[in-house]
């Protein structure tokens, strides 16, 4: 079973705030300072992807060394993503779920199968 | 209590993957321009800190329409990140705790404490 | 004639340097400020590219319209990277040319004609 | 004098494109894989000033070490600009202009002296 099923969001929020704690960086931990972490770390992910096609992308789930380098990255975003919310106090699946309420009412699953906003329209 | 401490990671990801089945999005959501898509997201994100200062950024969480707007974002970036997961594969808890067992080496507690890195060191 | 042959970088440099003062913007336009702005407008450059695959991205530039809202996304990249500039002090063209010295040394035509690094050596 | 008086944008232009060129990079450099290339050096640059405040990133002019090393990440992000407009036969100084008449417009300085858009209005 991965451990993804029996995770909690909190539970890691809660790795991500100790390991903050016990090196008193919460100093550095502005929410400004945060989303720029994010952002770079996102740009890192990237670099993975810059140079291949869209097809190849698709490939690197088979290539178990350049897929863990890649699952790194994806964690340095996501621990800055838990560290911002833990300074913001924002509750992540909430925000989610909501979001993703929103989505759906933007994107009818019906008027968007296969398409993404107008200008993907058949013409 | 927060849905945080409640919902588990796969809770989240089996969200975004029905999501995207039901459009039938998978065709779009390559890791490449998932990649792009969530640097995308980032950088709306870091759009509300933009032009406040560090200090004032520490603020936006006793300003609920702000707060909203920036969880809104931080949403986004992280249904990107789901969305990457499930594409790949990666188990996101499991990715997530051995990068933190990686980084709690690589920045022992008591050498860091207070600083950043080596050029944060005293002089 | 394009204006890219008459015109220097200072003239740019000048352009950017007077919208600022003219506003009175120099107090928002820090170092650390100015760097977010550039990645921001490089992540909307980047929107425009985000859903479409490698061969389509090549055809946007026989698109009129695609091609002038990217020419203005590319523009307000560059016109924060004049202003980062201006506020640092630095010589582009001198930085550029300097940075493309350092460039053909890493990588020698001979050795990287049609490969980017190790990783794309031929196997 | 500084190289920027007497440097066109075409000339920096011809130095990327016969740089790569040379290499023969142009089956690498879509518009597409440019645009991630643009957004992944924005972010190198940005770590730069990710843990600083930003008072402190105005005092980053007067240490020449990390002047150079900005200004070498920004020479990145401009190499790229360069590159892209190669690919997309645009204009940028002639873009430039154009955009900045339009931000002149949307932004006339009698009205935003000292502030941005309607948010930063005095209250």
């Amino acid at each position: 079973m991965p451990a993804d099923a029996t995770t909690t969001v909190q539970q890691l929020k809660e790795i991500m705030r100790a390991f903050v704690a016990e090196r008193d960086w919460q100093q550095f931990h502005s929410p400004k300072n945060l989303s720029m972490s994010l952002a770079i770390e996102a740009a890192e992910l990237m670099e993975h992807f810059q140079w291949i096609d869209v097809p190849a992308s698709r490939q690197v789930k088979d290539e178990p060394a350049k897929l863990a380098a890649i699952g790194e990255e994806l964690a340095d975003v996501l621990c800055y993503a838990l560290a911002l919310s833990n300074e913001l106090g924002l509750d992540l699946s909430e925000t989610i779920r909501a979001k993703m309420v929103k989505n759906a009412t933007k994107y009818p699953a019906a008027e968007f199968r296969g398409r993404y906003g107008k200008d993907d329209l058949p013409t």
